[in-house]
């Protein structure tokens, strides 16, 4: 067993319930966005379908992380807060956590690759956290961060593999359902930007009690395709860790143990998609949507506009998981597609 | 008298009532989109206030003008359609006139500056209109449009000096307000990106009627501050027609006659911002609201973020009227302000 597995172990029955999702959504309001869930007569015409936009883009932190941070954070007991939370991420948990911590007055160091986009960082520290860089190369992210949790006492906040955080990431999937409903569409499928499986396992969760008619499909990185050969394979499958991709948000080494548990059994299959169709997807939403997203967050996106999830007579809503991007690379990709 | 006011004399005492804006909803059902009112703690901390942002970049088209235009053109009676509609335009009204054509089957020509924005001509002419360019330094674009009326005894549909234009662009100030009540939020002032002033007028009748105690300013690029200038002095006064400015979408030559019948009794003042604070916000829309907005729809954003306008303490509501910009200058802008 990997030191990934042995951490998450002690969670592994603790899958969360939709009752769990409903606590969630009460302890959010007022804190989380009710992100709105955008419709485009452009990529209708595209698709020749029913696209819905989750956009999670406006979400407080540029990220549907927020949901799952404050959630996890606002249980920690009075006694524990004192001593503070350490989380490692790749930079949109780090930003949930980050800016949680500061609204629940609690100190937060965060553990964040060295390459990570420096908008992630930068924001990181503006909610007023200390961050730890790591070699992304030579480093485990898991350990620094359970050395920095004991010398501290302080409570690991993991991206994923938490049933707190996966009742937060959930309060997506519900609102989406809500508000597909408002306007009188029936979700045919639900496409989910998939890293370590956090969003996915919330939203299936919600769904399987709201909306159990609508199938759920998670969308990767070609490169980090985990999720989707674990799903076909019926056990964890990692990536080979030598592959590179934009989507520095999708870079999970393999599902959570917790989140591949809830997902193997509700997802219908998975998808994964190339590093030049989420630019495309990128620019698309530039021109088109008017939206920032960020390579991450744009993987489903660029599903359906590459053909790979087909539209056609459906009705999809999908997830745009974040909005940070560097502007280095924006221009980069606006200029690779004028 | 001028050429432009001669040609909409015959507008003058025909101001649109809240009546005609209810009507224009209706029309605009299941045509135009509700656009989001969209809320950011991050720019709410920035200016000391609560912001709301009406993001009428989702709207069709990518800027607001597609509800004046629908409004328009799907009331020219049945016998006149064949004949077709005309329409000059800096790019925006362009393509609202061009989609709406397109919705209701009437043929369109368009006027438009040889340097419009690529991204304006290009989407005109994929909604099928076809586009007649001129040079804006030596050509009149009303002198145009007139012949090219007369040739086709078309339908000239102006950009802002039209009750049924004025009419439309008010369904996005009651929806301002109506949305604005849903979250509680009671709306101290509204800010309108103005041009021609239509928007202006729309949403000042409307808010009359359903928020009268909301004051509502224009903002404007300053080398085209001519309804800022003309509210001051108690009669139309126009730009030099030396000015330059980024803002592509809002420079008429002064305001509109029937518009400013409307708002020298509405507009309690006027407030510019340089191309140099239209950028700055643009750049922070980027950043961190991940909202993608052209230099004219950006004008009260840089007027709040510029500290011209003080929203501390208020509750605020502005438009950010449209987001149709073109990559080249979009990564010049994010380049600068990297």
């Amino acid at each position: 067993m990997t030191r990934v597995e042995a951490l998450n172990t002690e969670n592994f029955d603790k899958a969360p319930t939709f009752d769990d999702i409903n606590l969630a959504a009460q302890r959010l309001r007022g804190w989380a966005v009710e992100t709105p869930l955008l419709e485009s007569s452009m990529i209708n015409e595209v698709v020749k379908g029913r696209v819905l936009l989750k956009a999670e883009t406006f979400q407080r932190t540029g990220s549907f992380k927020f949901r799952g941070a404050f959630n996890r954070i606002s249980q920690i007991p009075e006694a524990k807060r004192e001593n503070g939370v350490v989380a490692y991420s790749s930079g949109n948990h780090a930003q949930g956590v980050a800016a949680a911590a500061a609204i629940t007055g609690i100190p937060a160091v965060i553990v964040m690759p060295a390459d990570a986009p420096a908008i992630k960082v930068e924001n990181t520290r503006s909610f007023g956290a200390e961050v730890v860089l790591y070699d992304r190369r030579h480093d485990s992210r898991e350990e620094i961060g359970r050395e920095l949790t004991e010398q501290r006492r302080a409570t690991l906040v993991r991206p994923y593999d938490d049933p707190g955080i996966i009742a937060g990431q959930g309060t997506c999937g519900m609102e989406i359902v809500s508000q597909a409903r408002a306007i009188d569409a029936k979700l045919d499928s639900l496409l989910v930007c998939c890293g370590g499986g956090g969003l996915t396992a919330g939203c299936a969760i919600a769904l399987e009690e709201l909306s159990p008619e609508t199938e759920v499909l998670t969308v990767e990185p070609s490169a980090f395709d985990d999720t989707k050969r674990s799903i076909t394979a019926g056990e964890i499958v990692a990536n080979s860790g030598h592959e590179a991709s934009i989507c520095d948000a999708l870079l999970a080494p393999q599902p959570g143990m917790l989140t591949f548990s809830i997902n193997r059994k509700r997802i219908s299959r998975g998808l994964s998609v190339t590093d030049t169709e989420v630019k495309a997807a990128m620019a698309f939403a530039f021109r088109n949507l008017k939206l920032v997203v960020e390579p991450g967050g744009a993987v489903c996106l660029a599903a359906v506009l590459s053909g790979k999830f087909d539209c056609a007579g459906r009705t999809v809503a999908l997830t745009l998981s974040g909005g940070n991007v560097d502007a280095e690379l924006y221009r980069t990709v606006l200029a690779e597609h004028d």
